[in-house]
This record gives structure tokens, C-alpha cells and sequence, in this order.
């Protein structure tokens, strides 16, 4: 797998004259466009493109096997490399190493962080149509019907339409493999970007990033020249079109534990006085949150930070799906109508993620569960301090008469409380939202909304002041103090986090268009 | 295992000479009273006897494998036949068989019916501290310190606190291995019982006795002359004290399962608009039964039989046992206080016998799951009718505003109902109690209390109107029209349904001098 690895594509593309700085060539304004530099090289070499990708898929990359992702990120540094960056790896003992690089550009005077994830989502292989880590090229979707078809060859007409399935097609390696044909391109036509470039790739992003900031720290002198960072990764909006977002949610998860005897107890023998753990249950999260979706635990909506003008028509802008979303998931109601699904991304959620109490179905006993367990899932918006919400969801708690502990109870206190409650988890990671406001976030929209134009037909680009889920960006909005946008380019049935995972290659395509614009903005703000 | 079975028991303690019929001897009254006689012939024999029940433990029951409850039925025949019962197998093709056999003393005018189970729970070795169907011998509880001793030799001194570790130990080959001793005894002795008995080996109780009405189809007309059945068969009472109890409860498993997306979506991207699945359950589960354990389903105590004087009597003369099982199971509160279990025993219950939901722990993953599914566990008392129930349950959950089905909906009425149910189940078996007025059941009360003043001290029986669990007894009160009273002999700590399940020697002497009073009541009522 790794025989023809890098030094391949390093021989095909030359080899870089001197890493990690470019030189100063003529201003692309004055001659040919870096967008259409990087389109014509693309049309040149669909087939080694495809190729490269397919290679790069080849490489597991779950994070906690730190020898996969180790190779994994070896060869993307010497990718970095061979495109004439400078690059290394970040390494921390026992965990995913960080790819970090940089393209210093002579009189630049802005800087690009650019953030991928190179690690991928566990695999179960036997969920898979095709081992996850053996790409496999198809003539379309598999649900559009689409079959196995060999990969191109150099020259061979390549169809949009087809797909490439491996684990992290979607999310997150279509980004490097998008990005470094930019790389070669310019060097290639003698372009340079207009800004200087610094690139982090995460390795344990689907692992939580837990390790990021300290990655982050390792090179803070050159982070701290960042003016704004892009975020790779994501998928495009749900109604096909691309979209840029401003935020993400943060993400903590919590247990609650409730108990009855200190034992299972036959439900025919007991049934109707020992305490039935499932009902304690049930009135616990009842009371948590109500009948059309408004969480009723006091305080829950009053550190959400409002949003400005350009996010109130940003949002009033964004294509209408709600009624396609509910026919395709089979939903006559959704929570907090008529609010939209973008609006309701907006305030902090809370779910419950999972229960497990006995058991259902053929494994039903008949026992009275000495626990109930329910996981929440909470999602914070700008504004919530996570330590604080934990706090409002124990005082909720507490409120409902129970005992609140943090391991299981000794027989004392099980003596002394009728009801117990034992609450774990917490922390996670926050949320961030980048205001639109800012300049060099308009330069941003004004880059992408091009790229769209040209990709997807004019006015495609959806503008999202928040995404639903949760990405590290507070670590770069919120630690670090810099503007982040989110710049997704994978299509939005990419099942990305399950099995099948695949990548569009007219998405591929968007992106090299997309980063090429992005890479050869005007030189403005600074 | 089998080699030296039936056969040699059969030599040492003689051969039946005319089987299912006895000679008409002297009335017992006249000289040696039967327990005298069992009493004595058992302390002859301890050793013997120990090793008869241990042989009889190393057979498998598990209802569902029908070679090994075969061997087991077959063998139990023969045993029932040596000790001069007519006996043969009841078969259905593909279930296990029921063991029938009789023993008819000429004069005699009631029959009494015995009725035991030879099956027995499902078991997972590798939760055993010995194998399970190698009986080992402990010199006390493990609980209390016991370890484990040879079997004894004949004529070795028998501790009566020794325990047999083995499944169905307690439950339910116990009362084979004591009723046999009985009968031989009295042969030896030259008495006969004074009843008729009839007896029913069912091979399926814990697997819901499903075929046992067929099977006592197939013998009506034996069993139409029985005229009390006792049930030998559960568990001494929690004080420990000796117990007769004259009804179970009915049971009857329901599953509801409630509906979100089509699939399971991305906490993140779709919280707070997609419908909370594990939150709408914990509505309509809060929505059944109160915090104080109240059911509120619409006429939920309607149909309830209420009791006559003498199980009330009963009830408030049973050993006040709350304080000390709410200490032992870690309980600060119970459903109903300040009734009393016994008392809640007779009414119908609600309980949630699981609850299964995406997932917790280490599994628990950033999805709000598609569906939520709670097991419901219901016990119905004399008085509710299963179908009945069933519809108040479907009543009140459309009460709640859920579309009721009985498949997983389709697209269709996914978009048309907001709230959808799933509800699966009822049926289960019937409550069952018999009125302690009756005469017959006056006559067991009698010999029983005075078989347990003579092993556990003067008053020392316990007279419980109703226990919590289920036995197949509707089919023998309510179908076949007779009294039936469940006697068990069994310790109360003797871990039925679970690993290390034991039989204290002590309760094995007396269910010998229990049945021995049992057979040998004096010719009253008829």
C-alpha cells in the first residue's frame, strides 16, 4: 500500500524546490486567475487526482490506533512537503500525532489557518458493501443505482457523478486531497497564493480533539499570525447547495443514574413496592423537557448570546427544507415548531441519547431494574458556559427531590434518600459562532460565494450562522481569539460516521475551484 | 449418570408390587401417626435420601432442549413408579413432556392433587461457583460462610444446615425428592395415605406452562375426581418462617415502542427539531403511574376481587417484615406506603420491566435515537380480565394522544400522526386465588400448620392471601374448578431463578414431614 506512496507523486509533480516558502511571483489579478489555474489543472489530471485520493483512503485512520494514523499522517506530511510546503508532525506520547505546515508566501500580508481531520470514524466492516479502507470507484450513488466501476486511467473521461467510497471520503480527507492539486497547480503555473498558509491537521478529531489545544500550543508563535481559519470539513447544506457556517455547537454529554433495591427484583414478587426504577425515570425526563420540546430546567435559555443582522438574513435567506427534511425522515412534527430547523440550531439543546433500564424484546425479564440510566445529550450555543449548564441541569435535579451524587450509593445514603440520582459527565467542548460582521469573514463569503457561483449556478451559496454540531473551533475562536469560518465541500449524502461513506467527485472538483478562489483572494483587509 | 438410576433405588427400597394401587391398611390414627412413621424412616435413611435428590439434580431441564427434560421426565416416571404410583409421560411432539401418575388407596374418598415442576430456569455456567447440574454440598450457605463436604455415607450424621448447590435445587426438584421418601416409607410401614393422589410433573413451568391445559386435557377425567390441588412448589417466607399462600398473580408482558425519524440522526445536527424519542416515553411512562406508584390508567382498580374476613385476618396476622426487606434492599421509601407488600400483592401492578434506547455508558453515542422501546410488566389479580386490561393500557395511550398500531408504521402514517405507539404483547397468564373459607383449604391449613409447628415452633406457619409471582394455577381454579393451594417448603434465601440456587437440608426434612401430615389428614370433609 505504501511501496509507491508519496515519492510517486513527488517524481510525478517535481519535487519541491525549497520548502515551505513560494516565490514571489506576479500578482495572479495581472494575468491568469488562480481559480482558473487550478481548473484547467484539474480538467488535465482528473484520473492521478482520483488516484491520489484513492491512495490517501487507503491509510486506516482510526485515532486511537496510533500506529494507523502515525502512517496516515507520515504520509500526508510528506504530501504537504511534496507540494511545497514545509511540514512535520506534532507528537504527543500515545496519541494521534498533529500534521502541522506552513506555506510562507513573500509579501503577504495576511495569513490562512487552514484546519482538516485527517482521522476517521471507527469502522465495522461487516456494515460495509466494501472494506471500508479499499476505495471503491462508482458509476453514481449507490442509491441513485449506481455500480463498481474500475478507477480511470490518465486521460480517461472522468463522470461527476461518480462517487468514491472509503471511510473518510466525506469527512475528512477530501479536503487534502482537494488541496494539495491547488498546491501543485500554482507552482506549476509560477502562481502564488495570496496569503501566507498554515495548516493543522487534526488526528483525533472524531476521537473528541482532546489533544488539539496542546497541539495548538507546540507551534502558538506562527498560529498566532493567523488571521482568520478555514475549517475542511462537513458536508454541504441539506438542500445540495454549498453553504459556508459561522459556529458550531458545543457538545457535553451527561449520565443520570437512578436506583430502586440494590438488586433486580422479580417483578412479580415486588411488583407494586419496591420503587420501579423506569417510572423514576420517566418523571425525572418528563419533567426535563416538555411535550413540544422546550426544556423546562430554569435558566436553560438565558445565556444564549443573540445574533446580529447579517445572521437574522442569513438565516431569513436560508433555502426552505423543512418540509422536504420531514418527508424524507417520516416526521409530522418537529420540536419547537414553527420554528425552522436552523433556527432551533441556534439555542441549546437537550436529548436524551439513550436509556437503558432491564431489557426489551425477546431479552425482557421479568424483574423489577435496580437502575435506570438515561444519557443526555446536550448541545450549547455562544453564551452557555458548560460548567454552568451542568450546574442548572443538577439544581433541576436536586429540584425534583432527589439526592444527587457522583458514584453509585452506599447502603447508608440508599437508607437516608428515597430518591437518588447519581449525575457523571459533563465538561465537553463548547460552542463557538464567528461573528459575519467581520471583515475578514466577508472576505470569505465573497470568495466562496464565487466559487459557488461557478460550481453550483449563481446565488447557491447558503449562508448557516450555525451548524448543529460540534467541531474544536473554540479553540481557535474562543482560545486563541480568531475569526473561524466553517468551508464545507463534501455532498450532503456523504453518510459520513457510517457505513458506505463516500465522496461526490463533482465535490471534489467544487473544492479545488473552492480553494483555488480562496487561496488567491484579493489581497484586502490587511 | 443414568446407569445405576431408577433401577437401583428401585432394589433398595423394593420393588413396587402392584403399581398406582395400595393396599387398604389400618387406619395411621390407629397406631403410628404418618409423620411419625416418614420422620423415622427418614432419619434411617438421611444419606440415602440426600443421594437420591442428589442423582435427580444432575439431570438438565431447560424447558426447550426436549432430549434432556425427556431423560429427566423418563426418569422421574420410574421413580414415581418404584415407589408404587402408576406413572407414564404425557407427550405433545416437540415439548417437553408432562409426568402424570396416580395412586389410588381403595376407601380413600378426596383426592388431592400434587402438582410440581421438574424443569427449570435457563442457566449460564459460567455464573456458578459449580457447574449447575454437578449438585455440590456446602456445610452451610456460601453467604454464611460454607464450604463445600463429601457427600455423606449412609449412616453418617446429617447437618441440617447443609445446603445442596445445584439449579432447581430449590426449585422445584425439591418436592420430588421429599414426596418419594414419603411414599416409601409409608410402604415400608404397611400405611397407606388416606386420599387418592393424583400427580402433575409439568416440564414447562418456566417456560410459561403453554402446553400444560393440553396436558390436562389429556388425563380430564383423572383430574375432574381431584378435589384439591396443592402446588408444592416456591419459597418459605421472607421471615423465613414456613408459609401456605392461596393465589398468585396473573402476568401479562406489553411492549410500546415510540417513533422519532426514520433513522437514528446526529444529536447535533438535528437537536432540539427532531422529536426526542427517549422524552416522549418518558412522558407516556410518567403518564401511567404516579411518583407514589399509583397506576393512572382509567379504571386500573376497577375489577380487583375484593377479600373476605379470613384473608384479612390473614394479612394482619403476617410477620411484620417491611422494615427489615427495606433495610435489606437498600430502600428508604416502597409504592403504597404505608401498605404493606402482602397487601400490595392483591392489587393489580404496572411496572417497567425495561427500557432500551440508542445507548449509555461507553456506548452511548451522539444520536437521538429513531425509536424507544419500555417492556411492560403487569401483574393482574382475581378479579382482572388480561384482554381488558390490555385495552385500558391501549385506551390510555391514545388517551396521551398516540396513534396506536401494532407494526412498525409505514410512511404514510408516519407523516399523517404526530405521536405514533407501538404497543405488542398481552395475553400472559391469569390470576388465580382460592378463598381460604373453603373446606378442603381448611383441612391443608390444619395439617400444614401442625407439620410446622413440629419443625419451626408453635405458630410458626404463615398464612399469605396472595403472592406476588405467577404459577399456572387458573388452569387448575379457574379452568378446572377446583381449590388449589401452593405449598412450598423451599428456604427463602434458596437464590431461585439465579446462579448458586440451593436447597437447605433442613427444608428438605420438612417438606418429608409435610407431606407425610399432608397425606395422612385425617378422612374429614368427604
Amino acid at each position: 500500500m505504501m511501496s509507491e506512496g508519496p515519492s510517486r507523486r513527488a517524481s510525478r509533480l517535481g519535487a519541491a524546490a525549497l520548502l515551505g516558502t513560494i516565490a514571489l511571483l506576479p500578482d495572479p489579478a495581472a494575468s491568469q486567475s488562480g481559480a482558473d489555474v487550478a481548473r484547467a489543472w484539474r480538467e488535465a489530471n482528473e484520473a492521478e487526482i482520483i488516484d491520489d485520493f484513492r491512495e490517501l483512503l487507503t491509510y486506516p485512520n482510526r485515532a486511537r490506533d496510533i500506529e494507523d494514523v502515525t502512517s496516515a499522517a507520515t504520509y500526508i506530511r510528506d504530501l504537504l512537503r511534496a507540494a511545497g510546503a514545509e511540514s512535520e508532525l506534532l507528537s504527543i506520547d500515545g496519541v494521534a500525532p498533529a500534521v502541522y505546515g506552513r506555506l510562507m508566501v513573500p509579501g503577504a500580508t495576511r495569513t490562512l489557518g487552514i484546519y482538516v481531520h485527517y482521522d476517521g470514524q471507527p469502522v465495522d466492516p461487516s456494515n460495509w458493501t466494501h472494506p471500508p479502507f479499499e476505495p471503491t470507484l462508482y458509476s453514481a450513488s449507490m442509491e441513485a443505482g449506481g455500480t463498481p466501476i474500475p478507477f480511470p486511467a490518465p486521460g480517461d473521461a472522468v463522470d461527476p457523478e461518480w462517487r468514491i467510497y472509503a471511510r473518510s471520503a466525506g469527512d475528512d480527507k477530501g479536503p487534502i486531497a482537494a488541496v494539495l492539486p491547488v498546491l501543485h497547480a500554482f507552482r506549476e503555473a509560477g502562481i502564488a497564493p495570496t496569503s501566507n498558509l498554515v495548516f493543522l491537521f487534526d488526528g483525533e478529531e472524531e476521537a473528541g480533539s482532546r489533544n488539539l489545544g496542546r497541539y495548538m500550543e507546540m507551534r502558538a508563535e506562527a498560529l498566532d499570525e493567523v488571521d482568520i481559519w478555514l475549517f475542511f470539513d462537513g458536508p454541504a447544506h441539506q438542500s445540495g447547495r454549498p453553504q459556508l457556517t459561522f459556529g458550531v455547537r458545543g457538545a457535553m454529554g451527561m449520565e443520570v443514574t437512578v436506583y430502586g433495591a440494590t438488586r433486580n427484583l422479580h417483578s412479580g414478587h415486588y411488583g407494586n413496592w419496591t420503587p420501579d426504577t423506569g417510572n423514576i425515570l420517566a418523571h425525572l425526563l418528563a419533567s426535563m423537557k416538555d411535550r413540544e420540546g422546550r426544556v423546562l430546567v430554569e435558566g436553560w435559555y438565558d445565556t444564549t448570546d443573540p445574533i446580529g443582522p447579517e445572521e437574522r438574513a442569513a438565516l431569513e435567506n436560508m433555502p426552505d427544507i423543512e418540509a422536504d427534511l420531514k418527508r424524507e425522515l417520516g416526521l409530522a412534527w418537529t420540536e419547537g415548531e414553527p420554528e425552522t430547523l436552523p433556527e432551533r440550531l441556534l439555542v441549546p439543546a437537550l436529548n436524551v441519547r439513550g436509556i437503558t433500564s432491564g431489557n426489551t424484546g425477546a431479552l425482557a425479564r421479568n424483574i423489577i431494574p435496580n437502575t435506570a440510566v438515561a444519557a443526555l445529550g446536550i448541545r450549547l450555543v455562544k453564551g452557555n458556559d458548560a460548567a454552568h449548564v451542568r450546574r442548572l441541569i443538577v439544581d433541576h435535579i436536586e429540584g425534583q427531590g432527589f439526592h444527587v451524587v457522583s458514584e453509585d450509593p452506599d447502603m447508608e445514603t440508599r437508607l437516608r434518600y428515597p430518591r437518588i440520582a447519581k449525575v457523571t459527565g459533563g465538561g465537553g467542548s463548547p460552542a463557538s459562532r464567528t461573528e459575519m460582521a467581520n471583515p475578514f469573514v466577508q472576505e470569505i463569503i465573497a470568495a466562496t460565494s464565487d466559487a459557488a457561483d461557478r460550481a453550483f449556478g449563481t446565488g447557491s451559496l447558503v449562508l448557516a450562522p450555525g451548524m448543529g454540531g460540534t467541531l474544536p473551533l473554540y479553540l481557535f475562536t474562543d482560545v486563541a481569539g480568531k475569526p473561524a469560518v466553517n468551508v464545507p465541500i463534501a455532498n450532503h449524502d456523504n453518510n459520513q460516521h457510517a457505513p458506505d461513506e463516500n465522496l461526490r467527485i463533482a465535490n471534489l472538483w467544487y473544492a479545488i475551484d473552492l480553494y483555488a478562489a480562496l487561496l488567491t483572494m484579493p489581497r484586502g483587509v490587511s
